[in-house]
């Protein structure tokens, strides 16, 4: 219904146009809108016109457009990645302030990482500009922590694509990657050095759900020759379990590292 | 474009479809979706369908369907009241386990309040579900203190409509809100007993951004006789105070109490 002469949707086209304005963090004008949303500047207009009628966008005095609270009331209201990001907040303040390192919280979107909150210690107020959008799973640390800790199913989407090198040390060999995300699962911790960045190791722990399903990975990231695993893992975890219980989710056991007398899902 | 038989437009149909889910904190089926949208059970069904392209829903295992993680990326990334709710989370967080009293944050959306976080002092875990919505702006203290803080055209506005009773306390004539407009001016906090629940007081205190204009209120809601007002006032402040500094605004000036020497905007 309602297609463009292309065949898009129009909720296609409203999603293409709402989504440009998380990168610019600024009101836009209406010609800015349909540059980066690739929209002709009537449709622009037309569609910002009824969007505004239900405040999913708001213009501002300067003639500006942004997103409307509506916005942010519909989407984020009882939002299940919400609640993960409130949950995740407060201990990840307190780990980044002790110990002075980059943190990430991730979740598996398919086969993608995507990134909900990013903290550095040169920056304690919270700035979500710095959310950093999609990673390829494969190559991240919290890719392969939420995989080892993930759905067969999503294990075997994984094995089952083409594996993109990004650096050196990206792994694109499949009994590599089933190697290493059957370590994970062991020890409970992925350290990727320079998967993505060359200069940087991520080192990631699952934050359960229920039972032996990671919902998150909380991730650190240090120079490359910094990884004091000693120090650090046992302070992810700790962060990772109080997440979990911010959930609401019953702290019972000691998920998270070797247990050796788990029995592993079929497909490992 | 792509209207209803009764003039609704197709964003319209999408909004309240959308709507739906933070209400119910579970997936719906289709029928459940289309009974709370008020929509036909086909034109739901259609609908969920193009909004899965979009990853704006998603059907769940169990054939329920929920907000897709998209919705929470495109509406919450560089939102302006998510970084609000971000920086505000930690000192409220503070502030209800040192006072052991209800708190609210609460924006101003024409002439209502939207309250966009809600702690209480025993439920410690994060629980968005109880963030309360909407309540018009008069009957609240923070809806007051909002607008005593707010632009000469929101409060035209307010006093502009006809005003609503809610409980006996409730300032319905139009003098007694402009007498108590100005004093919550001059005083930097509004203490508004019953005026929505007979039995409890609400306190509150702007939260600015740049010069005199409160982007939010925050609000200490305490059982009527127990307004210990000289040691919550100074707490709502300080801890006001730390959420403007987290949003990077300049903590230049001490505003929100006692300035004689300021001049009232024209319209008080």
């Amino acid at each position: 219904m309602a297609n463009s002469p292309s065949g898009e949707s129009m909720i296609a086209r409203v999603v293409r146009l709402l989504s440009v304005f998380p990168k610019y963090n600024r009101p836009l004008s209406v010609r800015e809108i349909a540059e980066y949303a690739s929209l002709p500047v009537t449709t622009t207009h037309r569609l910002l016109k009824e969007l505004e009628a239900e405040d999913l966008v708001t213009r501002m005095t300067d003639g500006g457009w942004q997103h409307g609270t509506r916005l942010w009331e519909i989407a984020s209201r009882n939002s299940p990645v919400q609640s993960l990001r409130d949950a995740a907040l407060p201990p990840m303040e307190d780990l980044v302030a002790g110990l002075r390192v980059h943190l990430s919280l991730a979740i598996l979107d398919r086969n993608e990482v995507l990134y909900i909150e990013r903290m550095t210690p040169n920056d304690y107020t919270v700035n979500i500009i710095s959310v950093a959008g999609r990673l390829p799973a494969h190559a991240t640390s919290a890719g392969l922590i939420l995989h080892a800790f993930g759905s067969p199913d999503g294990r075997r989407l994984l094995l089952s694509r083409g594996l993109t090198k990004y650096t050196d040390t990206t792994l694109t060999e499949m009994q590599d990657l089933k190697d290493k995300l059957l370590r994970a699962r062991h020890e409970g911790v992925v350290a990727s050095t320079g998967a993505i960045i060359p200069e940087s190791t991520g080192i990631s722990v699952p934050v359960f759900g229920e039972g032996e399903y990671a919902i998150a990975a909380l991730t650190a990231i240090v120079p490359i020759g910094q990884e004091n695993l000693e120090v650090l893992v046992p302070q992810l975890r700790f962060a990772a379990r109080a997440i979990r219980r911010r959930l609401g989710k019953t702290p019972d056991t000691d998920l998270g590292f070797v247990r050796e007398t788990n029995p592993l899902p079929s497909d490992f």
